[in-house]
């Protein structure tokens, strides 16, 4: 994920400003505690996408950590479609932070910020071929909100890399939950899974859920570390990933080693709306 | 924890500075992954107290980390000296920061800041009366590293307030580690014991084990929450806590309710050290 030079324009809280201008000072609680909360959501055609949900999770994540900013709903989704003007690129991220503010020592005033992230969408290869999966023991802290502590899969990246693992999958005990960064759905037959609890519910799983409604719901129920090696297809759902077909975890095969019918006809419905955004 | 007008002089990655003027670009490991190690020290009679052990466990919890200063032990020391001089305090707190560098795309590239902070000392009264813990089920990810990954602490830091306790301590299953900020130590009878796994090894926790070596050899093993609750003694110890006497947790009385020998020679000793320093 880097900066390009043309994606230069961030939300400094409260003016526009260049990225490099947005400095968080070092006795801030997101440096010292890991105590921020962020969104990341994509601009498809000048346009963000699926931007109400991921207001509504932002707002939710800060309601649980119990920060507030001085912006409404109404005011950022304005800040959006300037930034989207300034830096005049038609598809890129945007990332949008609530860090605690230090100069006011209330822990629940926040300073805002949005910044501009390329990010080039991952290979046609990994679509067509499918990804792997590590598996570690772990739960994030408050899991359903989108905060910043992140160090565990940051840590972790080194053995993904070794592993060309797209991702890390954590479980506790016989249960598994979600992947460091997206959802994970299983499917057996013609039934698909997904769990429901210690996760941060996902915008792209919630767009899966709906599209699945009118053929076949979506089981959003406890999965096993058995019913996840019994699965005929397992595919991960993130805005960067968008629906990620498994075909191994920890070096075993999944299902029959190749990408399934089920995860490729979401991927499709998926890019169309992206594309009529 | 505030700063003092008159400490204002930190250790900006190469130069003395301001501490306002450490400023970290928002697009940091630390500031988006909780990525980062730092170590945090007293100052007292104008000089770093156990400097030795703190430099020790810094490089230990880089090394975990992977991550990498341009600064070496000496020159560490130095920069020390002279941030004792340039704020001219004779009692106050160090924190050292490694943040990884985003300038460099490498993530062993760090920046390296210290920046001083004043510290009121607890209350007599806590020491005289003991103090209150509350307990959560919560493992720190890579707990021997000390790493800026505190969000659980400062969450759980408004039931803290609620309750007026001093600290959570961690239990897992029917073991208990660590508190969020020290280190745990029971007794029964004239034995003592603090937990040996799974914890942040403290630098107050090894001064307690060598000022016990002579008397009382304190054993390093596990902890049962049965064990916590048939104590005769608890206290927890940390650089600003120093061994501080716990007489209730989770609305449980430990022991008599009142504050225990052992707990009151160690801080006798330790507050000897000190004043020596």
């Amino acid at each position: 994920m880097t900066n390009n030079l043309s994606l230069n324009i961030a939300f400094n809280n409260g003016n526009f400003d260049e990225i490099s201008k947005i400095q968080i000072p070092v006795d801030s609680l997101a440096v010292n505690r890991a105590y921020a909360v962020y969104e990341f959501l994509r601009i498809s055609n000048s346009k963000p996408f699926l931007l109400e949900k991921h207001l509504y999770r932002f707002f939710k994540s800060l309601e649980i950590m119990r920060l507030s900013i001085s912006f409404q709903r109404i005011d950022i989704e304005q800040i959006i479609i300037d930034m989207i003007e300034k830096n005049n690129v038609s598809d890129f991220y945007l990332k949008l932070f609530a860090i605690p503010d230090t100069s006011n020592k209330s822990i629940n005033e926040s300073a805002f910020f949005i910044t501009p992230f390329q990010f080039i969408d991952y290979p046609d290869e990994l679509y067509q071929n499918g990804a792997n999966l590590i598996m570690k023991e772990y739960t994030r802290f408050l899991p359903e909100a989108k905060t910043t502590n992140y160090v565990a899969s940051a840590w972790w990246q080194y053995e993904m890399d070794e592993k060309q693992a797209i991702d890390v999958l954590y479980f506790t005990g016989n249960e598994v939950f979600e992947t460091s960064r997206g959802n994970l759905f299983i499917t057996k037959g013609n039934n698909i899974y997904t769990p429901d609890k210690k996760i941060l519910k996902g915008i792209t799983r919630s767009i899966i859920i709906d599209l699945a409604k009118e053929i076949n719901p979506v089981s959003e129920q406890a999965i096993s570390i058995r019913d996840l090696f019994w699965a005929d297809e397992i595919f991960i759902t993130s805005t960067t990933k968008k629906i990620m077909p498994i075909v191994n975890i920890n070096n075993s095969m999944i299902g029959n080693g190749k990408v399934g019918l089920i995860a490729q006809k979401f991927l499709l419905l998926y890019n169309q709306m992206l594309k009529q955004n």
